[in-house]
Formats: C-alpha cells, sequence, structure tokens
C-alpha cells in the first residue's frame, strides 16, 4: 500500500499545493459540490446521472467511448429564456431603432414602421417574410468583424424586457451545470439552435463555457473580398441555412459529422433532432425541458406563438424521452434570483 | 531532489510499466523523436518550429491562448496526393463502372459512357458539368450512413493507379508529423478541403487523427426523412456549398467561427485561404507545398490541370508565405517507400 508521500509527488512546493487543495475541500463545499446541485432531487435528476454513468462505466455494456460523446442542446427556451419572444428578435428591434436615423423610408415602410412604433403585434401580422427583412436588414451589409462587434456591444447594453437583466444573464443555471456535468464526463456539447450561428458565437464561450466552434446555427451567406489590401468576409442578404425543425439533423450531420448520444431541446423545432439522436447505434438519452414554472419563468407549452411544444409531448412518453418540469425538478432558474 | 520510487508511483505494475518505457526509449529512437524528423534540416522546417515556439511560449510576445491555435490544412495535394486526379474522381469512376448494370443508358450517355470507356481525356472535356454530373449520380440518393459504409468499403479495397496502394496509404509521412507536432502543441487541426465532407469523413481519424467534426469541405444538401418508424438523411443531388477559392475562408467562418493561426495548402484554390489566415489579429502563419519531387511523387505547379499552382507563387515571397519545396525540404514522401 502507498502512504500519501509515495502517493504524491512529494516536493516542498506540490506538498503544500495538495494540502491545500484537501483543506479547501474541507471547508468549502462549492468545490466539492455534488452534479447538478441547482436539480431536485426527482426521477430527471436521476434518469440523467443513470445515463451518464452508463455510457462512461469502462467494460459496462452502455459504455461509449468519449470521442463519441457528443450533445446537442438547442439554446432559445433550452439554455436560455425565449419569452417574450427570441432574443435575437429583441437584437433586431434594437437594431431597426440604431439604424433608423440613415433609414428615413423606415417611417413609412413595414414592417420598420411596427418596429420603430413599438407596436409588436403588428410586426408579428408581417409574418416570417417580415422577420426575414427585418433580419436581411440588420444581420446583413457588414463584415463578419464588424457583426461580431455589434453583437457584442449590443449584449453589453440591452436589457431583457421583463426581468431587466443583461439577456447573458438569462441562461438556466440547472443547464449550466448539467453542460459543467456532460464536460466533466468527456462529453462535447454543442449548441444547435435555430438561431444566428454569429449571433450566438460571440457570447457562448462565456455564457456556457461552449466555443464557437461547437456552436450549429442556421446562417447568411458571407462573400469573400479584398478591402483596400485586406481580405474580408462580408454578410450579404442571403439566407444559407435554416437550423431548425428537419434542418437540425442536416445541421448536424453538416457541421459535426457524428451522431449525437444526448439531445436536449424544448419545442417542436426539436422534434427531428429528438428522432435522430434517438435512433442510433448507441441509445441516445432524449431531454425536453417543460416550462410549467409562471412564477421563475414562463408557463407555456402547446399554443406557444415562440417554442411550440405539442408534438414532442405527445410522443414523449411512448419514445421513452425525458420531459423536464422546470417547476418540479429545478431548484432555481436563474443565477441573479437566489 | 525525488528519488525513482518517490517520483513514480511505486506499484508492482505501474513500476514494470515504467520500466518498460524507460527500456523502449533507450533502445527505440522512434519513441523518443524529434519533430518533424522525416523533414531536412532546412529553413522551412526551422519557419514552423519557430513558429510553434513563438506561438505557445508563455509571456512571450506572439504568445497565442491554446483555443484560438486552429490550424487549417488542405487535403488534396498537401495531406495526400492529388495525381493523376483527385482521389474522389478515383472514387466516382469506380462507382460509375459498379452500378452501371443498372443504368444500362450509361452505355450510351455522356459523361457516363466515357467513363465506362475508361477515356479520361473524354471525361475532362465534359468539363465542370460532367463532374457534377458523376458525383450526382454516384454521391447522392442515398442515406448519409449508406454514403459512409460505401466510402469505407471502396477505401478498402481500391488502388492508386499509379503505385498501386491503397489511397489511405497516399498520405505524406513528413504532413503527418506536422499534424502530431501542432497536436503536441495545442494546436487543433482541422481539414479545409474542397472535397466532399463525407467522401473525407470517414477516413480523416484513421489517417490522420482528425475526427470528422474537424474536417470542412463542400456538401450536398441532405434531406430528413422517415423511413418504417426510422429518420434518416436522405442525400439530394443538389450542391449546398463549395468549399474552393473563396469558399474557404466562408468555410472556415461557418463551420469553425474563428480565425485559425496556422494554414497550409498547395494549390491557388487555397490563395484565399491563405490571405484569410494571415490577415488576423495573431500573425498567421502561411505554408506551401511544392510539388516539385517528380521521382519521389510529382512535378507539377503552373500549368497542372488539378492543384494549379501560379498565383500562390507569385505572391508567396512577398506575403512571406513559406514554400516548402517537397524534394529538398523532405526526407521521405510516403510511408511504404521507405
Amino acid at each position: 500500500m502507498k502512504n500519501f508521500f509515495q502517493a504524491h509527488d512529494a516536493t516542498p512546493t506540490s506538498l503544500f499545493v495538495s494540502l491545500v487543495f484537501i483543506l479547501v475541500g474541507v471547508f468549502s463545499p462549492a468545490l466539492a459540490q455534488e452534479p447538478l446541485a441547482s436539480w431536485n432531487d426527482t426521477a430527471a435528476k436521476n434518469r440523467i446521472i443513470d445515463f451518464v454513468k452508463k455510457t462512461t462505466t469502462a467494460g459496462g455494456e452502455g459504455y461509449v467511448a468519449p470521442e463519441d460523446r457528443i450533445a446537442v442542446l438547442d439554446n432559445d427556451g433550452t439554455l436560455w429564456a425565449e419569452q417574450p419572444y427570441y432574443f435575437q428578435l429583441g437584437f433586431m428591434l434594437d437594431r431597426v431603432k440604431t439604424l433608423a436615423p440613415q433609414h428615413p423610408e423606415w417611417k413609412t415602410k413595414e414592417p420598420f414602421k411596427s418596429v420603430l412604433d413599438g407596436d409588436l403585434k403588428n410586426i408579428a401580422k408581417s409574418g416570417e417574410k417580415g422577420i426575414i427583412e427585418l433580419g436581411m436588414a440588420t444581420h446583413a451589409g457588414m463584415t463578419t468583424d464588424q457583426f461580431s462587434k455589434i453583437v457584442t456591444d449590443w449584449f453589453a447594453t440591452a436589457k431583457h424586457p421583463k426581468t431587466g437583466k443583461p439577456y447573458d444573464q438569462m441562461t438556466y443555471v440547472p443547464m449550466r451545470e448539467l453542460l459543467d456535468y456532460l464536460r466533466e464526463n468527456g462529453f462535447k456539447p454543442y449548441i444547435v439552435s435555430g438561431g444566428g450561428v454569429e449571433f450566438m458565437r460571440p457570447m457562448t464561450e462565456a455564457m456556457y463555457g461552449i466555443p464557437p466552434e461547437q456552436v450549429v446555427g442556421s446562417t447568411i451567406a458571407t462573400e469573400y473580398t479584398i478591402v483596400g489590401d485586406v481580405p474580408v468576409l462580408r454578410r450579404l442578404p442571403k439566407i444559407d441555412f435554416i437550423d431548425d425543425g428537419p434542418g437540425k439533423p442536416s445541421g448536424i450531420n453538416k457541421f459535426i459529422g457524428r451522431r449525437p448520444i444526448f439531445v436536449a431541446g424544448n419545442s417542436d423545432g426539436d422534434y427531428e433532432m429528438l428522432r435522430w439522436v434517438t435512433a442510433g447505434k448507441h441509445p441516445g438519452f432524449a431531454m425536453v425541458i417543460h416550462h410549467t414554472d409562471g412564477d421563475r419563468e414562463y408557463a407555456y407549452d402547446r399554443t406557444s406563438a415562440f417554442g411550440k411544444l405539442d408534438k414532442v409531448l405527445n410522443e414523449a412518453e411512448r419514445r421513452n424521452w425525458l420531459v423536464v418540469d422546470m417547476k418540479a425538478d429545478w431548484k432555481k432558474v436563474f443565477a441573479f434570483a437566489q
């Protein structure tokens, strides 16, 4: 048997470091925290832990090699809130107001007029065509570097209309803990969202510890061009790929190139991704966030304008997809609301 | 000072393992190998090593954090050979022959007729349109899983027309060493190739240690559909994205989402990618493989039908791009030719 000094590299410095860790471990529960601390001790938490243990137990029947431990998670309504509207729409609305002085014609032209009038209902009436028009006016025409800065600057100042908090604080603590837990167990989490990939990438590292290359989303076309003697990528007002619904499995296949074994979503826009991940050679784990908590967050599902959850709820039980009841399964929702 | 037993975990098994490693280390230079062992001691090797040292020296002026150490490397003619024709064209030719019994009309229909007649010159005459037709007939219509198996099976049996070796042995040893060296120094290497992403992904892990999610390439559209009760992705005869020329910076931006600091290519199809990587906030390192060795490989550049290298050669010196002279800078080319 080894004693302490044999088992450790016993130079004075490393011994000191070891002792510090032991002392911190004893006196700071935070560092020795159980996984998923903000999850209640309900079946949901146990099912997640069971799955992770099964896939990481070497020699076990359900073992999955680390390189195949790909996890894909929707963003809006799964990792952060999506009410009263997708935050990227909030970005569009603010951006239209910022750009309005350069576009006097917007005062009378829809859907811009409704944005400037603050008439959300009328914007909704403009439908997909209107939203795309707003998207192109606010997301295209600049270089990729410029757009990244515009997004970063917006996040630094914009506030959520209900909570008054910066949007990057509207993330769900239990889901960030889940990301940590997955990573600690050798999983590689990707965001797979209908949102614009270049709207998310400037923020996902700080918000979730997810680097840009692990963000899959909708894209607009870019064009390589030379300005002066400097190459730039100009963002064109042209949709390249919509990463939603049946587009999500295509996006996963295109960007990642292997089938994930863990998926989380919260709407029918995730249905095909849920099916795809649970139909591979490894028994994939699927998780659906059900927004049941009108006090701490929002309560909505089958008839919501954003993030409708209907078909997925109908099929979840027979497909063995875990439905997370936000109110019952989560101890807390947002970090600022502790 | 530590003695051997203090410095090591001194159980009998680990002691045995340690001793084996020490003995192997003494008697097998391969395990204690210098980096880039198959590179001659020329300026090329030194420039690569200098760059890697500079970017990895903490506190140094040129230090780059590990997460930003993204490397992008072309595949055809950069990591493996591309003569007498792109190997993916070899796949198409073989595949047309395999499928011909199901397509009697191909006996009289171009460009299929020329493929079945083995008339390479006539195929070339059919131009881009003909090649795309061959591509769609051989790359689309099946599911993504089926295509992956077709590609894997082809690599298991097909042979290079000149060397008679399997195509996956046509990789350049010095470039595989370079990939190892970059990885050892915290770089994350991506393939960024004009080739089809799903033609490369089944093989890149075994050939280069590059996992599927680090392969960027041309894509065709896929469609999610249900067969029986099983979701599949069907490959459609429709080009989604061409990852070549100005498409390469767009592909890097779309798939990776950060600017690399190391790039390797070998043709004018890499020109825009070379420009893009060397125009970021970190001084990116660019490397161009010049095929100068007609004895060990092929000698070609400015007038080649495949992989023409002209504009890049003209600008390399003034842009400080390293031109690797295959004949002078590489000790060996292919592993089988030692």
